[in-house]
C-alpha cells in the first residue's frame, strides 16, 4: 500500500498486532525425503495455528531475487524494497547499536594482511581474534582528518565500522577491497562530484591506518566498502499509525528497527525474555516485531537438522505468545535460507495471519506446500502490513 | 526484473540454461472430453521431469492478451511486451533472414486482385502460387524511388516484404489494407511529421507496380501495411551476462533471437537437428533457446490430434536433452493455440523450470490442470528470466 494512501487510511484502535520474524524460514525439500525443514520439523503449535489462520507464501523482493537481511525486513514493515535501500555501511553501524546521524558516512571495514609490497595476501587477515581487532580499533581512533570527525568501532574479528562525520559527505564512493588477493587495495574514488570530499579523506584515513598499523604481523592493511549515508526512510509509527516495538536479540535488527522509527526494546535472553518485555510493555505499544535468528543461522551453516530444532524451538514457545492474545498475529520471514543452499535464496517464503476475521478451516499444516495451497496465496511481501492494518480493524473503507 | 537492476546483479557462473519453447503450448480441453491436448498426450517424460521441478502458468503479455509471436517470445526472454514493441514488417523481414539495418522501414505486403475501377476483388489474389509471386516480385525490383533504396523479397504465396533503406525514414505510416473488397486499397497516410517522405515514397511505390502488374488477372496490385523500423533492443547476452544461442527451424524465430542479440544457429532438420548443434556448441554458449513450431502450426489448423502427437514427438525427444544435463531447464510456451479455437489464445501457458533448487516433489502431471497448482502459481512470463537466473546461481544477493 502506497504510504500517502496509508495515512490516509489509518484510524485508531486498540488492537495489538504482533509479527514474529522467523529469519530464514523458507527451506527446500532434501533430494531423499522430499521434506522441507519445515516439513520435516513437528511443530503441532504452528500447525493448530494455521488451521485457524490464513496462510500463504510471500515473495521478499521479486522473482528470482535473493534479498539482503534490510530488503527482507523493510518488505515485511510495508517499504516497496526497489525503492528504499539501506546500505551495507549503516546496516553494520547499526549493527553495533552506533547512534547513526545525518551527517554521518558509514562503512564496512575490514582488516587485511599485506605484504612488503603492499600487495593484499589475506583478506581477512587471518580472521584476526575479536580482542586484538578491538585494540586495533582504539588505536586507529587516533587518526585525524580536517573537517570531519572519525568514528573506528570494532564489530567482530576482522571487521569494523569507520564512520565519518561532517557537513558535505557524500556516500558515492567506490570500495577498496579489490576481492582478490595479490593485488594492492583499491583507492576510495568519488562516483559523484558530491562524494569527492569523502572519497579524499578515506584516502587519507587509509594512509595514516597503515602507518600506525605497519607493525603488525597479520592486520597491517585495511579495506573500507558499502560507503552508506543514514537513509532518510518515512517512519513507521507515522504511516501506520502504529505505536512500533521491536524484540531482537541482535544489534543489527533493532537498528533496521529504528531506522524506520520502531522503538527497539533488548532483549538479548532470547524468546523467553523477548515474551517477558512484550508482556511487561504491552499497553505501551500497538505493533510488536519479534525477530527470531536461529533460524537463518542453521539455514546458513548448512545445517539441515539444527533449522529444524530451531523451528521446533520456536513452535514450543509459541503457546505462550498466544497466552498474550494478540488481535493480529503473524509468523513470517524475510526470505528463504535453504541449509541445501547454505546461503539466503529467492524462494517464497511461509507466511501465516491469525485474526477473528479470517477465511480459516482448511490448512492442516504450516510448510511450504500447505502454504502454497493457502488462502494468501503467493504475494509480495511488502503487501503485508496492509492486510495485518486491515484485520486489526486499523484501516477505513477505501472510496464512499 | 528491470534490466539495470538484472545488470547491476548478474555475476558469472560456469551454469548452462537451457530454455525449449513449444510454440502455442497452451489448449483449451474437448468438451466430450474434459481434456486438453496436454491432457490428451501421452507425455511420460514430461510427466517424470515434472516430478522434480517446478511448475506454473505464465502470463504472457497481461490477462484476457493474446498476443502474437513477438511479444510471446520476448516476454519469455525477460522483455516488457509492452514496452518493447516489434513491427509486422520487422517480423517479417527477419523471418525471411532478410539483413536489416538502423535505415530500414520495412513492410508487410500482399498482392491482391483489383477491377478496372481499381476496387479490391480479392484481398489475396486467389493465393496466387509462391512461384508465380517470386516472379512478380523480382519485376517490382525495377522500381526506383528518390533518396531510398528499394528492396522487394519475397515470402509465400501472396506475401511479400518491401523494404525502403534511406536517411531520414520514419515507419509512423498508415497501412494501404483497406480488410474490405469493394473498394480500392487505400492512401498510405504519414502518421507523425518525420514519417511524410516515407509515406510519398510509399504511395509512388504503390503507383509504379501497379503499372507494372497492370498486365496480370490475379496479382494486378498490393496493399502494404505494417510500416516498421529495425527495433533498437537492449541486447539480452548484455542484460543477462549470457553467451546466447537459438536454436529453431523456423528464420523468424532465429530474426527474433537475433533482434535481442542471440546467436542464431540454424538447425533446418528439427529437434535431432537441434540438439546434436547444441551438443557440438555446448561450450560455447551458457543459453540455449530452442524453438519447435509443431505444436502451434496443429492448433492453428484446429487439430487436437495432430497437436497431441507434436507433444507426444517432444515428450520423445526429451531424454536425448536431458542427456546434456542443463543446470537449468524450461519448457515453456510462448502463449496458447488451443485446437479448440484454430488460433492464438489468451490462455496462461504452462511452464516447468528443473534445477538443482527446486520445490519439488508434488506434480504428477506437465498439463494445464497441474501447473494451476504447481509452485510457481500463475506467473507474467516475463519474470521467467529472473527466476532462471536464480536457479542458474547467476545472481548476487539484493541488498545487504
Amino acid at each position: 500500500m502506497d504510504f500517502e494512501l496509508a495515512k490516509r487510511l489509518q484510524k485508531p484502535n486498540t488492537t495489538k498486532i504482533v509479527l514474529c520474524i522467523l529469519d530464514g524460514l523458507g527451506g527446500l525439500p532434501r533430494h531423499e525425503t522430499l521434506r522441507s525443514e519445515l516439513e520435516k520439523a513437528d511443530v503441532p503449535n504452528l500447525d493448530r495455528l494455521a488451521a485457524r489462520s490464513e496462510v500463504g507464501l510471500t515473495v521478499p523482493v521479486g522473482t528470482g531475487i535473493t534479498p539482503g537481511s534490510g530488503p527482507g525486513h523493510l518488505a515485511l514493515f510495508g517499504y516497496d524494497p526497489y525503492r528504499f535501500d539501506i546500505g551495507r555501511g549503516v546496516l553494520e553501524a547499526v549493527g553495533i547499536d552506533f547512534d547513526l546521524g545525518p551527517n554521518d558516512v558509514a562503512a564496512r571495514g575490514n582488516f587485511c594482511t599485506l605484504d612488503r609490497g603492499r600487495n593484499i595476501t589475506d583478506r581477512r587477515a587471518g580472521r584476526v581474534a575479536t580482542e586484538v581487532s578491538a585494540k586495533l580499533v582504539e588505536r586507529l581512533r587516533e587518526i585525524r582528518l580536517p573537517g570531519a570527525q572519525v568514528f573506528v568501532e570494532p564489530v567482530r574479528e576482522h571487521r569494523f565500522v569507520l564512520v565519518l562525520r561532517g557537513e558535505g559527505l557524500g556516500d558515492e564512493v567506490s570500495g577498496t577491497d579489490p576481492q582478490v588477493t595479490g593485488v594492492p587495495p583499491l583507492e576510495a574514488k568519488a562516483l559523484s562530484p558530491g562524494s569527492s570530499m569523502t572519497a579524499s579523506l578515506v584516502n587519507s584515513f587509509i594512509a595514516q591506518a597503515e602507518k600506525l598499523l605497519s607493525g603488525e604481523d597479520q592486520a597491517n592493511g585495511l579495506m573500507l566498502r558499502g560507503f552508506a549515508k543514514y537513509p532518510d526512510l518515512p517512519q513507521f509509527p507515522e504511516i501506520w499509525g502504529l505505536r512500533a516495538s521491536a524484540l531482537a536479540v541482535y544489534p543489527m535488527y533493532r537498528g533496521l528497527a529504528k531506522l524506520v522509527g520502531m522503538t527497539p526494546l533488548p532483549c538479548p535472553g532470547g524468546l523467553d525474555e523477548q515474551l517477558e518485555v512484550m508482556r511487561r510493555r504491552w499497553d505501551e505499544f500497538d505493533f510488536f516485531f519479534v525477530h527470531y535468528k536461529k533460524t537463518d543461522a542453521a539455514g546458513e551453516d548448512g545445517d539441515f537438522e539444527r533449522k529444524c530444532h530451531a523451528i521446533e524451538e520456536f513452535d514450543a514457545w509459541l503457546p505462550n505468545l498466544l497466552d498474550l492474545h494478540p488481535d493480529v498475529l503473524m509468523v513470517a520471514g524475510d526470505h528463504s535460507t535453504p541449509a541445501l543452499m547454505a546461503a539466503h535464496s529467492w524462494h517464497p517464503v511461509p507466511f501465516l495471519l491469525q485474526s477473528h476475521y479470517c477465511r480459516e478451516g482448511n490448512n492442516e499444516h504450516f510448510n511450504e506446500q500447505a502454504c502454497l495451497k493457502g488462502s494468501l496465496g503467493t504475494f509480495p511481501a511488502v503487501d503485508v502490513m496492509a492486510l495485518a492494518m486491515a484485520h486489526a480493524m486499523r484501516l477505513e473503507k477505501y472510496g464512499a
